[in-house]
């Protein structure tokens, strides 16, 4: 049984040396919000010009945290802002004492910084249903502000982390003619992680001038295809925030349509997806999986997502056995049209199906051997048409049981 | 951690004393399809006069033996029918080998019982993807011809089980004012079960006299309130079958509008539909969710089944922890419509949460006793209209990871 206060073993081998972003400075603080013996908020703040772009949980119940930032989203920041988020306690159903909590929380801030409670941004990550003493939060907003340092990210990715087992952290750095623009960031997110979104909290910093409107429509884009691919138990959070700050303090201007800014904002959102998926509860193997030849890009996330969320499939991928005929299971009970003669599927690069049936030249100790590596492709090629998807996801294993049954407690 | 070779601790304490059906007979053989030292073929033969009805998966990838039923199923029936099952080997996702070998054993048993091969319904349940050794069926059948019995049902309950970890029987007599009506059923599944429908093979017998299009239809409404509310792993078999058989030998004719039968046809439908999931592969909880309020009954059954197949429920569950903020967010994250400030939840007779918060009377030593009980009841009102749903489903626990990471090997 794996042990829940190890580090996953898919985790990177160090967190990166994330860069200064001018003009974002952060914080971290004890305010003792459920956990003790560690930082559990954190504050960041974000100079005059910068602006902010996010994209929420779906979820229908989503908390009052995230009902609060969608209000304040598209507003254009000319006074800069600020974001603060705690640990321990995610303030989701907490009915009208939520809202009061986001409130009490961004006035606070508004009023230490001297920002209009409308540039505060917040978050809350944990237990679902207890009543968030936000007092303690507030009674921490003086020393975090004092304290800001615009090389505490690191510190920062420490703070938001919950059942995490490794603080989560990447950076690009993207050559344009102009100059070079920076982006970092850090995440949050091991369990009840799913589109849309996931129990995930990403901020993103970079120095890049860009209007907000152009920063809302890129991220917005590329949250479907790397935040939006990945699920660890189907379960979607009532919290999931990303949120992106562009600063322009580079002073290096882009637009929505500017492809390598796009291409870098993409790798620092993949590279934080996959180590929330590394970090999935209980993960043991990192699984890619690719379909294509679908009716539609569309139905291709479908069937993938239906193979991704299969707990027969992510228990044949812990038992290491390739069980190629639950990917078949998952294809059929996807929804999504699919036919079974045109059908094949690959573990890694070994062909296990094709055409309808078990591969002719397919040796089970060759399946077997892939099954046996840390990070896993499954490809499957319907056959039908040219629509793709790729999405990521881990194992369920006893670690995945062992967490949430005792999750509460 | 969960013994796989015992008995699930929520089986019935007994087999039900199942009534000879007259017109039905019933035989069974070691025809070493996978398993050694067991049964694993059953025939059941149907005197003419007899009609089959039925409700299959509607996996895209569902298997030969479904498609063949499918195309036979209308017919009606003068000549009498034949129902042969075999256990080990599902012939799923085997190309146009298993539509070989479901003509091959479909003209075994005609040529044996002289009935014609589109008389004959075959279900073959187990691994998918390996090629079904047919002639080991083939070459039982005139050995299972020559020990038809009318008591054989009971023998056959056990020949059709793969990783069930009891027989599944069920019976109820209706008495009509024309005399009395027999029904007995027996179904095997435990892991894979979902709707539409489930690893499920379900054979239900019944001496009503019937026209075939009256029980096709009372038994496709009844299939959708019984057998496709129960999940399990949110997985949906390839090979889900039911069939029901009406002989007539009672000399009572119903029509699809007598109530009486209807309500016996559902008990014992209902009945099957729960032992199913009280065999879930590592059930060690019962768990009734019903959903009223919503907008529709269609909206609530979205929502109950997303609240059933949550792994982070079903581990809370597991865990016997009253954690009713993992109900709020599988509520959430359904895509049916729900207001967090009208909701309530209850687990038992304990009202956890009311108007989108605690419930100001819940102490969680209340919840947390319910939760140790063997069967939960988790009631959601939404608060928005009348739709209502119940289904029913089990936890995930530890049982569930060890048997389905290492059933192949």
């Amino acid at each position: 049984m794996a042990k829940i206060t190890s580090v996953s073993p898919l985790a990177p081998t160090s967190f990166p040396d994330l860069p200064v972003i001018k003009g974002a400075r952060f914080a971290t603080a004890a305010a003792g919000v459920k956990y003790a013996g560690r930082t559990d908020v954190m504050l960041a703040l974000l100079d005059p010009g910068s602006c902010v772009a996010g994209a929420f949980t779906k979820s229908a119940t989503r908390s009052a945290n995230v009902l609060d930032c969608q209000s304040k989203i598209h507003l254009s920041g000319e006074t800069g802002a600020a974001i603060i988020v705690n640990s321990g306690n995610s303030n989701a159903f907490t009915g009208r004492a939520g809202d009061a909590s986001v409130k009490a929380i961004c006035d606070e801030v508004a009023h230490v910084t001297g920002l209009p409670a409308s540039r505060v941004f917040t978050s809350s990550t944990g237990v679902i249903g207890e009543r968030l003493p936000h007092d303690r939060i507030q009674a921490k907003v003086q020393e975090l502000h004092e304290t800001l340092d615009d090389s505490g990210l690191p510190a920062a990715a420490k703070a938001i982390m919950t059942t995490d087992t490794f603080a989560k952290g990447a950076t690009v750095t993207v050559e344009l003619p102009r100059g070079p623009i920076k982006i970092a960031g850090i995440a949050k997110g091991s369990g009840m992680i799913a589109p849309d979104m996931a129990t995930m909290l990403v901020y993103i910093f970079t120095d890049a001038k860009i209007a907000q409107g152009d920063l809302q429509a890129v991220v917005l884009d590329l949250n479907e295809k790397t935040f939006n691919c990945i699920t660890v138990d189907s379960d979607t959070s009532t919290s999931d925030t990303l949120l992106v700050a562009a600063t322009g303090t580079s002073g290096v201007s882009v637009t929505a349509k500017d492809a390598a800014f796009r291409d870098g904002l993409h790798h620092v959102m993949q590279d934080l997806a996959h180590q929330v998926v590394r970090d999935g509860e209980g993960a043991t193997k990192f699984v890619e999986i690719t379909v294509t030849g679908a009716l539609s890009d569309g139905d291709a996330k479908t069937h993938a997502m239906a193979i991704a969320n299969s707990p027969l499939v992510k228990t044949a991928i812990a038992g290491e056995d390739p069980n190629w005929g639950r990917v078949v299971m998952a294809i059929g009970k996807s929804g999504a049209p699919a036919d079974r003669d045109t059908l094949s599927i690959a573990f890694g690069d070994v062909k296990v199906a094709s055409n309808g049936w078990v591969d002719p030249g397919y040796r089970e100790e060759e399946g077997a051997a892939i099954m046996k590596e840390q990070t896993i492709a499954i490809t499957v090629d319907l056959g039908m048409g040219t629509g793709t998807s790729t999405v990521w996801t881990c194992d369920l294993t006893h670690g995945y049981i062992s967490i949430n049954a005792d999750y509460r407690s």
